[in-house]
């Protein structure tokens, strides 16, 4: 089984899911036109809701097809446009009539842009994607004292918005030191958020990601040790967990098999950790499954400036065309 | 002369303002009980606008009354309602009719309260304002680069979020190292504020203040060199002044009267810097000027649990007392 899926997000570019089953059709077209007869079948899919822009979760195709959520839940979900799933799919005629599991396939494997920069800065055609970051995503809300901006001394203060630059300069600087971490801060907001008011209240998102589930552990009791460093200086401070996934690894059989193939093409390759999830994971639960990486310019995905060179989409496909042909000839 | 002002600003307390305009009234009132007959007259203003609530700039009345701002340009301020200030003034039948400087005052004073922590801290029922703050206020935007907070490893990242939370804790540290100084980000905004994006803008307030010039200056230079280091990092940077205004040093004199008679009334009192603007720091352009401060229970003001025990109520109109009587007798 090849595949990926074809809902986007808003404002997306043209590659991110669409290439991988555009060009699964591609490799069955290239077999058939090669008379290739297969020792079992070959199937392409386009799983429904990658994105979960309009219904959540994300990768939720993906999720039914590999047992972790009911397809009743899922086609009772309701979208952020009050729409029901299970209506629309059935509206735009994409409802089918198999439950899950009726394919059980012998392997998955998704050919995807990069969605981030390496492959680009290495000069490289193909990424090996031989894992899949884990990924834990909290909220934190640190309380202190609002105050006049101008009558309130240094020692009597407690500014949340400090408090909060500190957590961010040491998840950064704790990512940088910690072997195939990343950390982000990408939402925050003070409270009240005037320029004479010391912040009462900074509430900020944490996004850690790690390939090993024991660093990315690591990261996570880091941050909340500093958090009790905070508390203790008079700091209130709260935590929500919006989101938790393990690290995947892929088949390392097929992992070397795409390796194999890429060195028959002569094709510049190596190993690489996917950071975004895909429905490969997902299929991971229930199939040898890896995926096929082919670069983006700049990293850049989900916008209309998402760009790979022709020469790079066709050296992913060829990679996926050998790669079964080897899986499906006798 | 006494004053202060009544407007105020919304969900304020009861004291800011109105406390050293009635507090005038009543040292009249009890002058003229005692049949005291003065060697000058003794006037109380409430000065127009100070808060710049709903027309800006603040301590409009007073810049005025100071030479500052034209009456003109003062009266055609529309506000944030829309209205016209003259206008509004001719409404509610306080449009007077002299010209800014029809009264020289041989000497301006101003009960307030602190408006800060520090008396109440220290247990103390008057402070002797002997200057005021100067405030830097600037707004700086820093841009980085947005990117996927999983795929971007750390060394290929231009986190505006991470750069901003190192200018919040550099500016925090030289406010606790330099005499006098504070430092507030107290408003910020993270483009595009996205969980799972790298921040590519950071947009912050910085209020700086200080007693001192040369110590103010030294807080804007130490931001100035630490934003340079960003923009070698990469980084862009941009700063907007909001406002500037220098330090005020009350008149020596009046310091020094207003602290023997606290001395002779027993009340325990010392002499601190005002960190909040007041009409007094305009009025210090034309006349000999200074400020009583009451405590201020929490330092919280402007809102409506603001609190100051009525017995430092007394005090402080007790001292205003003491003082006029002392400048207006023979």
């Amino acid at each position: 089984m090849m595949g990926s899926h074809i809902d986007t997000v808003i404002n997306a570019g043209i590659y991110d899911g669409c290439y991988g089953v555009l060009a699964g059709l591609s490799v069955i077209e290239a077999l058939q036109q090669a008379g290739l007869e297969p020792v079992r079948p070959i199937a392409v899919v386009a799983y429904t809701n990658e994105e979960g822009a309009r219904y959540t979760p994300d990768m939720m195709g993906s999720l039914v097809a590999a047992g972790g959520l009911s397809t009743e839940l899922a086609l009772a979900t309701t979208g952020r446009d009050g729409t029901i799933l299970g209506a629309e799919l059935e509206r735009i005629g994409y409802a089918g009539t198999q439950e899950p599991g009726f394919l059980k396939p012998q392997a998955y494997l998704e050919l995807h842009i990069e969605q981030g920069p390496v492959l680009e800065a290495e000069g490289r055609s193909i990424g090996v994607v031989e894992n899949l970051q884990g990924i834990s995503w909290q909220r934190v809300t640190i309380g202190g004292v609002a105050n006049h901006a101008g009558t309130t001394p240094m020692t009597l203060r407690h500014d949340a918005g400090v408090a909060c630059a500190r957590v961010i300069s040491y998840l950064d600087e704790f990512a940088h030191a910690t072997l195939g971490a990343v950390a982000t801060v990408g939402s925050i907001e003070f409270k009240p958020n005037l320029i004479n008011v010391i912040p009462s209240s900074a509430s900020f998102t944490v996004d850690l990601r790690n390939a090993t589930e024991d660093l990315l552990q690591a990261q996570e009791r880091a941050l909340a040790s500093f958090l009790q460093t905070l508390r203790e200086e008079g700091f209130t401070v709260q935590t929500e967990s919006l989101a938790r996934f393990q690290p995947v690894s892929f088949d390392p059989d097929l992992v070397l098999a795409i390796e194999a193939v890429a060195a028959r093409k002569q094709l510049s390759c190596r190993r690489i950790t996917s950071g975004a999830g895909h429905d490969a994971q997902m299929m991971a639960r229930i199939t040898a499954a890896a995926m096929i990486f082919v670069p983006s310019q700049k990293g850049i995905s989900h916008n209309p400036a998402e760009y790979t060179a022709e020469s790079d989409l066709i050296a992913g496909a060829e990679v996926l065309l050998e790669l079964v042909r080897s899986l499906v000839s006798g």
